[in-house]
Parts: structure tokens; sequence; C-alpha cells
């Protein structure tokens, strides 16, 4: 069944009107006609299964009938990514979204070169991936902040996984092996690398743990889709059992 | 440095002439000049040191100078991926020769529509990010097959990590935990999944192992990802010391 992100609060029997993308997708691209069910979601009130009851100029109109599953979130991990070219930033907020990361931060590093940056067309994208891949909420996406200005603002319980190209740290399965539970972020640098600098402030945080991604270089997109594989699957909620929907907002 | 990928045989002084493509990004998109080094490879003879010699009509003359690194191959993986949407199927080979598989194996299942493929521009993807993540050899990409002829001919020292979206499954590091070292291979799906029969076929089958990628739908191009990533981090090259370039083909 389809299933939407909308920005409206969900309640039984309340109506909402959906917006002028989405009406036009329903009606126009899937062909969905009155009656036909669509489940709708918010990122609070769990996901809907809702009736269409309106299908006019204005756009579609949907009244939610039954709570589908109620609110989950994942677990809490924040992707933080130097900004690098638009195709790439936006394959990392669709990859993001699949992955359960909780936010997408993008910071500009000293090897950043000046991208432009839509957040609303990030977030778009990201919405799309939230609701085909099934989860309920959308990962929150911020404008680029300097590196320098992310650590000075750093809330310290949460644990940093420093993706270290430069090789002489240990992959990131050992450096994540009996490591702290969630909060994390994961952080991913430029595709040439942070600069000398960078590197010895970032490998002096108290709560960075820096890992390698393996022997070969990867662009921004691909490491960014690894090292959250990774941490899913050691310290998230791809684990057997423990995760899965259980940690309620 | 910039690495290329070439057909021909690398010896010490022997000069080889680049292709149009490669001559032409030299000279016009990278503005080198007769003197300037380039680093070649071919999957064969390592990678060699060379000096650029000619740069005339018919394209560039390179001489090479010093072997840089004796021939090396990353661990035996093949990729296994039905037929998807072909830009996801460039990501795909893009991302194969990211993280080290050394085959890329297309299929037709009972739920992939059929979508034309261009081996050639496929394989080109690949070189091109075998050039950039600094691996010695191209992973190979083959004609798409049917996934009955694939099994039909399966080489069964080989074994198969089936990353089944059903759920009932391990995670995949628990299910690569103690398991055999290469040759693997690593399957993945349709978006719309497996057949009921295919399932079973699969799940029947004595090489294979089959594994869960986390709570959430993930697109193919997105688990091909995070498959190949757990695969090299639990039992490829990601793991510390024992695989870095020591398998000498």
């Amino acid at each position: 069944m389809i299933r939407l992100y909308v920005a409206a609060d969900l309640a039984q029997g309340v109506a909402l009107a959906l917006d002028q993308g989405q009406s036009h997708y329903l009606v126009s691209v899937m062909r969905r006609a009155v009656g036909d069910e669509v489940l709708v979601f918010n990122g609070r009130d769990g996901e809907w299964r809702t009736t269409i009851e309106v299908l006019g100029k204005r756009g579609v109109i949907v009244r939610p009938t039954a709570q589908e599953r109620p609110q989950a979130i994942g677990p809490d991990v924040d992707l933080v990514v130097a900004l690098v070219k638009r195709a790439r930033v936006e394959t990392i907020a669709e990859k993001a979204a699949e992955l359960g990361a909780r936010r997408v931060r993008l910071v500009i590093t000293e090897r950043t070169n000046p991208e432009r940056t839509r957040i609303d067309r990030l977030s778009a994208i990201a919405a799309e991936a939230a609701e085909q891949t099934g989860r309920l909420d959308v990962p929150q996406i911020f404008e680029p902040v300097k590196l320098s200005r992310l650590i000075e603002e750093w809330e310290p319980p949460r644990r940093l996984l420093f993706c270290d190209e430069a090789g002489d740290a240990k992959p990131v399965l050992d450096a994540l092996a009996g490591a702290a539970p969630a909060p994390w972020a994961i952080l991913i640098g430029p595709e040439g690398g942070f600069s000398p600098a960078e590197r010895e402030t970032l490998r002096n945080l108290p709560y960075a743990t820096p890992a390698t991604l393996g022997p070969r270089i990867l662009r921004a997109d691909t490491a960014a889709i690894s090292a959250l594989t990774l941490w899913q699957a050691a310290r998230g909620d791809w684990r057997e059992g423990d995760w899965r929907g259980l940690e309620v907002s």
C-alpha cells in the first residue's frame, strides 16, 4: 500500500488534505480513486490507514480510519557528512533515511568546496525514502555548519565514530565492539580527506572513536552508507531482537 | 596521481597508447603535459608509474618507468543482483568496484522487469570506480541470466549469502559469524522481493546462508552496498591485518 508522510496531526476520523505533489501522485501517477486506502504517518502519531474521501481540484482529502502501528523511532544515530557534490549529498539523504539515521548534519571542512544546498529538496528526498522504507519518522536535515562549530556545540553524551581514511585506526566493527550504546554520530569527511589539523583535533576529542572503512578509497556516499550499515549491525537496530520498534518516543 | 585502467600488457619501458577517452581526459580535462606522470594498471601486471611521452592527434602515449605495486587481488566475492532499473544497476556497478567485489552477475527473477542492459557501459563505470578506489583489478560484469540457470550452473565450493527480506533469517553479522572463508557470493533480490517459490528454492540450497538486512525495506542498490560492506567487514579484507593485498593472483 502507498505510504505518505504528512505534516498534519493524525487522529481517528479527522480528515486531512494532502499537498499538491502527493495529490498529483495519487491521482495521476497511481490512479487512485475515492474509497481507496493509503497509509500516512507524521513522525509523531504512528501510522494510520486512511480512506480517500475527496479527489477535488484543490487536492485529495483522506480520513484516518485506524492506527496501523503506534509511533516508534529507531536508535539515536546522526550522520555527519562533509558537504560534497549535490548528486552525492542527495544520495546520502536518501540512504540515511533507508538506513535509519535520525538526523543528517552537513559540515564544511577545510577541504570542502562551497556547494549550494537546498535543505528543502534534501528533506523531500529523505521523506520519500522514509515513505518507501517503512519507517515512522523522517530524518531531520540541517543547514551546513563549519566543522569547528559542530565540535564547539557538541553535546558530550553523544559519541562520534570518526571514519578516518588515514589508515592506522581499527576497522569499524573492532572499534565498535563493546562500545557505548546510542546516542552516536558518524562522521564522513570530504573526498579529499580531512586536513592534518582537523584529524589531530578529531582524534583528540574524548568522545570520538576513530575507525577505518577498509583498504580501498571510498566516495563520500559509499562511506556514509557503509558506516551507517556497520553501526546499525553492531550497535543499532539490525541486531537480533533487542531494538525492533521498542524505543517509543 | 591520476590512475588509469588499460587493456595492454605493462612492462618496464614498453610504451603504450591510451584510448581516445583517456587521452581526452588527460589532455583536455586534467591539462596534463609531456613529462607528467600517470599510474596505470591492467588487472594482471600490477600498478605502473608511467611518463607521458606523446600528446598527439591520435592520442596519448605513455611509457612505464617503474612498478609501484605488484599485482594483488581482493577476496573472492561475487555480487549477484536482480536486474533493477538502469540508474540503480549503474550505482551497483560503481559501488561493487569500490567495495571490492570480484564479479557482478545480473539475474532475472520472477519479479524482475525486463530492462535493457549495456554491459560495456556498466564495465566502463566499474573501471572508472576501480581507478578511483585504488584497486588493481576491475570487477567483471556478466550478461543477465535467469536465476534458475545461475543455480543450475553454481560451482558449489562457493557459498551464497542470500539476503532475504522476508524477515525470519538472522542478521548478516550473526549469519556470517564463524562461516566459511571465501569464495562467496551475495544475492540481492528485485525491489518486489523474491517469489515464494524462489525463496523456497534458495533456502534449500545446501550452500546458501539466508540473512536479513535490518528492519527497514532497502532499495536494491542500498541492499547491495550494505551486504557487501558487512561481508567485507566480517569475512573479507576489512578485517584487521590478515587480508590486505596478501592474496596475489
